[in-house]
């Protein structure tokens, strides 16, 4: 996969994604493995070229405004073996290989652990390694990844 | 699954996930039986209570700006096995039964099916049933669900 072209212009294919208003689009993670959806963040023109060019999840952080390596802290990289868009161009999958077998911050293997039960969400996926422990010694910034 | 209470109220877990400003959460459908992820559409409050209380996907389509109940047209109807919200309360996960094996109104079994390759956008899953045949005699208003 490449992302930019030789010349360093915007390649073609990025012209085919709607980004919205804020100049996102939506982004999937799908585990390679087992097929679990991981999370769902958002990119940026630069961050989906990144992604391409790297080989490694880059979304944008809303909160921080700023692109955003995932596992850029955590160690927990996401290899990207594939790249879909959506039939109106607005969504992305990635199918991932998802390094440390955590997507989440809070240390669980992916974001979507909270279950409607009995009329309210309940936390149903067990926490793999404490925050503590994956950001511990880590480079200073919180564990807001 | 019950949306709301006994009494009408809005529900409390409701108040649990984090709308955009324009009041949706991006809503990602998971083929409960081989795991692809179908499509992503946006939810509503409204739409999400509904999907909820029937236990079929009901989206808010940005386009019609309406309640839009997937199958509605093309009877392609999504069966709602469970739903989870992620860790930040901003993005939602179905995992559904799609009836007819067809999510994309272009006649594929999902809409991911542009992968990037050599440089562009390709189609590399097929058309299972023609638009026209899908919506063909069903209800007037085109196939853009």
């Amino acid at each position: 996969m490449s992302g930019t072209t030789a010349t360093g212009a915007q390649p073609g294919w990025l012209a085919e994604v709607r980004f919205d208003e804020h100049g996102l689009v939506p982004a999937i993670a799908q585990d390679a493995t087992t097929g679990r959806v991981l999370m769902l963040a958002w990119m940026s023109a630069e961050s989906l070229v990144r992604t391409l060019d790297t080989g490694e999840a880059t979304y944008y952080s809303r909160s921080r405004r700023r692109l955003w390596r995932k596992g850029e802290q955590s160690g927990h990289v996401q290899q990207v073996e594939d790249v879909r868009l959506d039939c109106d161009g607005d969504a992305v999958l990635l199918t991932v290989r998802q390094l440390g077998g955590i997507a989440c911050h809070t240390g669980r293997e992916r974001c979507f652990f909270r279950a409607l039960r009995e009329g309210r969400w309940q936390d149903v996926e067990p926490v793999l390694e404490s925050p503590e422990a994956i950001y511990a010694g880590k480079r200073a910034g919180g564990p807001s990844e």
